[in-house]
């Protein structure tokens, strides 16, 4: 049998377990084209958050009823499409159930002997190539420039601020408490880190970035995004790819500094890591080969068994986790 | 003997007659590399109003007891430039004065049979460069797209938004009252005009625009910015030129719809004029061209006599003038 995580009702601010519903139904057959996946774990991301509510956004909501969308790895069990094999390896946005189906040209063939297969959904995966594709096709930083990242400790973030070390940039992250900070900086090799938890997040932030800020990926929106606004340099970009403390608000977090905009000059630029799939095989080729030279340190959260998805899932929109939030599902 | 407007003190808040000092001095003499000029129209714009602050803003302030910043055309009167000779005509940017000094190498030569001699400092200078740059250089519309002009009536939004109707673009304009939304569709060719004032922001431009809004040319920022932001397509973009309604308010304005900006990838671009100086003969060619063709109307609203630029440029800042707003100074 299969299992599956269905949305049961919209949340009106934080979701919580009973927007969630858990049921059992058979294991779907492949039509011809597709394949059959057993599922061995799902990638939690805050993005999902959006696609719960009704209100318009990047992609389509989920309908009442409808499985929760959510990037897989898995192995393949059964294959009615000539590229792929039993006992293959893919990733592909199964959602939130053990087994799935999909068409062969929607699922990518992953290695198990390059990376743990789990990385396939962070570094390697999706949250990678965001973090690429804003760092260094849209933010592109110069040697020497400084970098913030929000939610540093995060999967995107971590990635994000690692490229940006990468390419020669004092890298300020922000994060949420002294653990996660001690994090970017002695593991993932950050110039600094501020806890936007201490209550001093303007003055913090100054003292972290000297020199104004050149740079900012931008994963929480909200206050982080209004105090960035204010240090941000002449000819400085924003990469706007997430506004995760915006998600669950009741009211919209009123932004005060968009005149810097025009006073520096900043270009911000919105986007989604799906609206340009011709980056993501150089994106992958690059993250791989900084990945096996040991470059790209990451962390997991992983919580364990698909019925344990909806707790993880509210917890990392509350910044429980640490790094890439994963449920293991074998 | 010349006459100059100095800053006398810094405004808090809308600025007011007695931020200004009127006073006569010996008219000063052209070093080596220099020319005189005596000023027949001095330039009124909204971003004097930044310069007049301390604040940090995208050029230095002027000092207390310097002359006014700007844009100005006139007469040689004397010149040790090999370039200029007496009696030609010039653009510069020698202030608020009756005569100034500059190097030749910051006076552009401009023909008064082309065109009236106050259009260089319209639709053939500065403002029209910036309409220009932002419009055709940085949000690029497409036939067929909606285009909104903030401040449409105003001199860089009237042509703004001539330039994407000549480009063949759904142009909408916002503009204070029913007057300058009138002249703005029946004079200038807009599509449509939404008057800000009357109460229905939202409701108006959602029907002006009723496939969405691809290019935003933001001259005024605040409320009007934020409903344009709430109604942006996907891939949208937003030339971000002024924030009028900002630059002497208290407090800034509380933008709540900066979310948009992620759910529909948009770009936003702040830029100056003067930042690109290399697109100047480009865009003032093409400018001079659709000029001489009668395909960019325009207005101007003229005071007279230097003695009343301040109220002049008070009453500019509160919306009162139609098109440019010029000080007749000869």
């Amino acid at each position: 049998m299969n299992l599956q995580v269905l949305l049961a009702s919209r949340p009106s601010g934080p979701p919580a377990e009973d927007n969630f519903r858990i049921v059992a139904s058979p294991v779907p057959q492949p039509a011809d084209g597709q394949v059959l996946v057993r599922n061995h774990y799902l990638s939690l991301d805050p993005y999902m958050r959006m696609r719960m509510s009704a209100m318009k956004s990047y992609a389509r909501s989920v309908a009442l009823g409808e499985v929760m969308v959510g990037g897989t790895v898995g192995e393949v069990v059964a294959s009615r499409h000539p590229n792929f094999r039993e006992s293959e390896f893919v990733a592909g946005t199964l959602g939130w159930q053990l087994y799935g189906v999909a068409d062969g040209t929607a699922l990518r063939k992953v290695d198990p002997r390059a990376a743990p297969l789990s990385v396939y959904l962070g570094t390697l995966g999706m949250p990678g190539v965001t973090a690429w594709m804003g760092l260094l096709d849209i933010a592109k930083p110069q040697a020497g420039e400084t970098v913030v990242v929000s939610a540093a400790a995060g999967a995107v973030g971590s990635v994000a601020g690692q490229l940006a070390r990468i390419h020669g940039c004092r890298t300020v992250g922000t994060a949420g408490g002294k653990a996660k900070c001690d994090y970017v900086v002695n593991e993932l090799g950050f110039d600094t880190c501020v806890d936007y938890k201490a209550g001093r997040l303007r003055e913090d932030l100054q003292a972290a970035a000297p020199n104004g800020i050149d740079v900012d990926f931008e994963n929480v929106g909200g206050e982080v995004l209004d105090t960035v606004l204010a240090l941000m340099n002449p000819f400085s970009r924003i990469a706007a790819c997430g506004m995760v403390s915006q998600y669950s608000a009741a009211e919209p977090y009123a932004l005060r500094n968009i005149r810097s905009v025009l006073v520096n000059r900043i270009r911000v630029q919105g986007f989604i890591v799906s609206d340009r799939l011709e980056l993501w095989p150089t994106a992958l080729a690059q993250l791989s080969e900084w990945f096996a030279e040991g470059r790209l340190k990451y962390r997991e959260t992983i919580a364990h068994g698909l019925e344990n998805a909806p707790r993880a899932f509210i917890g990392m929109l509350r910044g429980e986790n640490l790094g890439k939030q994963l449920v293991k599902l074998l």
